[in-house]
């Protein structure tokens, strides 16, 4: 794809609505649209937001070229003053945005765009796809980094990604998430996650024989070499000639550093056997590694039988999430300013209840316990609410109001905080190694019961009285 | 991602083995790698070919840049003549591929690679994540296409896709498979692929009321133009003023061509509630568009209960792939030339038998029945052998040697075309519409049995004589 700016990856139908809003005046009305999600992939508890960075350059780069008027024009329903005003287009709204690496939970906004209404349509698209895309494989990083307890966890898994941006920013949110590290070279070189890899099978066949192609690579790379051992024979052929090799060439230069890779087979049973093989000869700090349709149910059930493995590299099933591959985040009207500036609140009615929207411009709060630190539940606020942490705060749940917790002895953080101002950025961009020490922080901060893998804790994410009693009175007009 | 040339995106082991390939010579030598694949996703019968034709863009613009030549430098691993050496790079090989559309059984080569050793392993991620990624979708969209039975089918999941190469280049591969268009503008623009679209929930809740919306939008689009009728209450209100609007703003200028979408509820049971009331206000050209979590198994029950959609837009389900989002196409070393430019086969060996590879460098030849021009079988050749279609041909099942099949009154057709030669693109490509016509042709020309969703008969992929003979002797030479 040849195309840094990515102002056309958008549905066509926001132009439709667009030219429309641009013919009867609405394009002047500022509008406001929440991105939230109503359901966490896998089943599992909370996600981890990612896709900001990228969100953020794009609205930088928006315009549109001439070649991109001229398709449109090319349909023949586009208002020349509408192709016109796209000419001059420049994003000049304001963006809030939950910081890359949160912990997010299903229906809170994790991004809150206020802009004229062509310019909130025409950045759905986008933004939509920028947060689904690396939510999901940083929330899916992060399952497989907490399944290998400790272990660590690297992708692999470029190769089966769903196109070019899918392996590049996917291995970007996969280390936020907590992997460790990737393949794909690329990433290492935009991004700063570290890229790693020694040797695939081909290497091995490309010489006469598994003891020429490891000791080959061992004399060209004595530090901390990783060699594949599956090529022929696991137990009978890769591990001992690695072991020679490991003998002949590093322990003569006082190295002691190395590694296998195990890449086919049973890893708990070869790698248990490995193990003893490698503790026999002495290569006590060689490490193994292992490869091959991981992902968290599978390394929890290696964990579980003691599998000797150091290392985790998790391919195709964590680049593309593959149990659950999508990432259901939506965007939605939740306010329009009136002809006086009064922010109106809009809510989308469904005749499914789930579906049913939570209006207007709003604040988002996390709530921390003093004591032990943990997060003990969100809420929604409108937006000129403010909450005191000095004073006892009661919460309740908006579907079971009888239901109410009075938080005392507890910390406030607004978690929407703001990305542009009037079209300009205002956020500096954290480090990536800066998101994914927040994001590990922020994950300690979760109860275990929150955390767990299957039927987890539902997080409580609340509504204040102000919102829940305006919800109550959208719902009497709006609804069925 | 601000990168045309995508030579970094590159699993990193592909430069450490280059750069030992550099230092002991092998750099010279010519290899030949297979992509192929295992299993088809969805349990199907058959894949179909996709992301040739930026695989080939690909290898156009392959080169590194001084700041990808530094960047390795930074590792400290490499060394300066290998650094010196890619500073020149450019692929030199050959490579041959079977066209994009073609229908595609498993273990059967979709892309041949002959090239001096590094450059045929350097380009090893970029092309495996091309042809995976859009095989995968061109299959799932050609089975979502074949469940609709000839009613249109769209693609409308950009906003849910994987990344943005993941929408884009996901929306190409699904018009391949037989989508009729795409919601995606940027696709439309860069590759032809139809893009179309009118409305989403929010048009309709930036008016005062349903009505003035769907009015607004009939004014403006009058021709052809769709209404999105679920915001509030299909059937009480968005039907009704639907019809109310098409009545007074299209018929008066004699359009009768209109459309309702469908985007929540039950989609049989609303589908012929609305086509009842359509038919009943003499609408009967307007058509109904459904979409909301579709996909093959839904819209075939949905046509099972006589739903009364002409249009469906598929969303998430197509652009991930959702039941089966990995293509698992792989890339084999299958032969190696010696000093003499003898041309020795490779095979790699494993204790999954299914995971044995090929051997050789191959021809793939399609047979097809003169009499109903249906495809009988593939088979894989030596690339010395030619088979003359004129003459009776027996071919033999390679794990099942004692069941053979003698071919009479058939035509030979080669697979594999050159694409590549000594580096120079040698392929004329086919247009967007030439490719999705090519691939409906050879899809209708498969037997239903292979094209069942279910357990789908096994197409024959058969090996020549004297493959079998050659892999059977590698097979004592380095089996276990």
């Amino acid at each position: 794809m040849k195309k840094e700016n990515l102002a056309m990856l958008c549905d066509y139908y926001e132009f439709t609505m667009s030219n429309g809003y641009f013919k009867n005046g609405f394009y002047k009305k500022n509008v406001y649209f929440d991105v939230f999600f109503r359901k966490v992939p896998d089943n599992g508890g909370f996600a981890i937001a990612a896709g900001l960075e990228q969100l953020i350059d794009y609205i930088k780069e928006l315009h549109f070229e001439d070649e991109d008027i001229a398709y449109l024009r090319s349909k023949g329903i586009f208002d020349e003053g509408f192709l016109d005003y796209l000419k001059n287009f420049k994003f000049s709204g304001d963006i809030y945005a939950v910081p890359e690496g949160t912990p997010v939970f299903p229906n809170e906004p994790i991004v809150t765009i206020k802009a004229p209404a062509i310019e909130a349509q025409i950045v759905e698209t986008f933004v939509l796809l920028s947060i689904n895309h690396q939510t999901l494989i940083a929330t899916k990083a992060n399952r497989i980094v907490r399944a290998a307890q400790g272990r660590t966890v690297l992708e692999f898994g470029s190769r089966r990604a769903q196109g070019a941006s899918g392996a590049v920013l996917g291995a970007r949110a996969a280390y936020i998430g907590g992997c460790k590290g990737t393949a794909c070279a690329l990433t290492d070189e935009l991004y700063g996650v570290p890229a790693g890899g020694t040797m695939a099978h081909s290497w091995i066949q490309m010489f006469d024989s598994e003891y020429d192609a490891f000791r080959t690579y061992c004399e060209l790379y004595p530090d901390n070499p990783t060699l594949l051992v599956d090529t022929y024979n696991t137990l009978k052929s890769g591990v001992p000639n690695a072991i020679k090799v490991f003998k002949e060439v590093l322990l003569p230069q006082g190295k002691t550093k190395c590694a296998i890779r195990l890449d086919s087979g049973d890893i708990s049973y070869l790698s248990k056997k490995a193990r003893k093989m490698l503790d026999e000869a002495g290569l006590t700090d060689c490490t193994i590694t292992a490869s091959n349709s991981l992902d968290e149910n599978l390394i929890r059930d290696l964990m579980m039988q003691g599998a000797q493995v150091d290392t985790f590299g998790v391919g195709e099933r964590l680049i593309t999430s593959a149990k659950s591959p999508v990432f259901g985040g939506v965007y939605k009207l939740v306010a329009v300013e009136d002809e006086s500036g009064e922010i109106v609140p809009k809510i989308k009615v469904s005749e499914n209840t789930a579906k049913i929207t939570n209006p207007h411009f709003k604040k988002l709060y996390r709530y921390y316990d003093r004591e032990s630190g943990k997060a003990i539940a969100d809420e929604l606020c409108v937006w000129d609410e403010t909450v005191d942490d000095s004073k006892p705060h009661t919460i309740f749940d908006p579907n079971a109001t009888w239901k109410t917790k009075t938080l005392t002895d507890f910390t406030a953080r607004e978690l929407l905080v703001p990305i542009f101002k009037n079209g300009e950025c205002v956020y500096e961009q954290p480090s990536i190694n800066e998101i994914a020490d927040y994001c590990r922080e922020q994950v300690d901060l979760l109860w275990d019961e929150v955390k767990r893998f299957e039927n987890p804790h539902t997080y409580y994410v609340d509504l204040s009285k102000k919102l829940y009693e305006i919800k109550g009175i959208l719902l009497n007009v709006y609804g069925m």
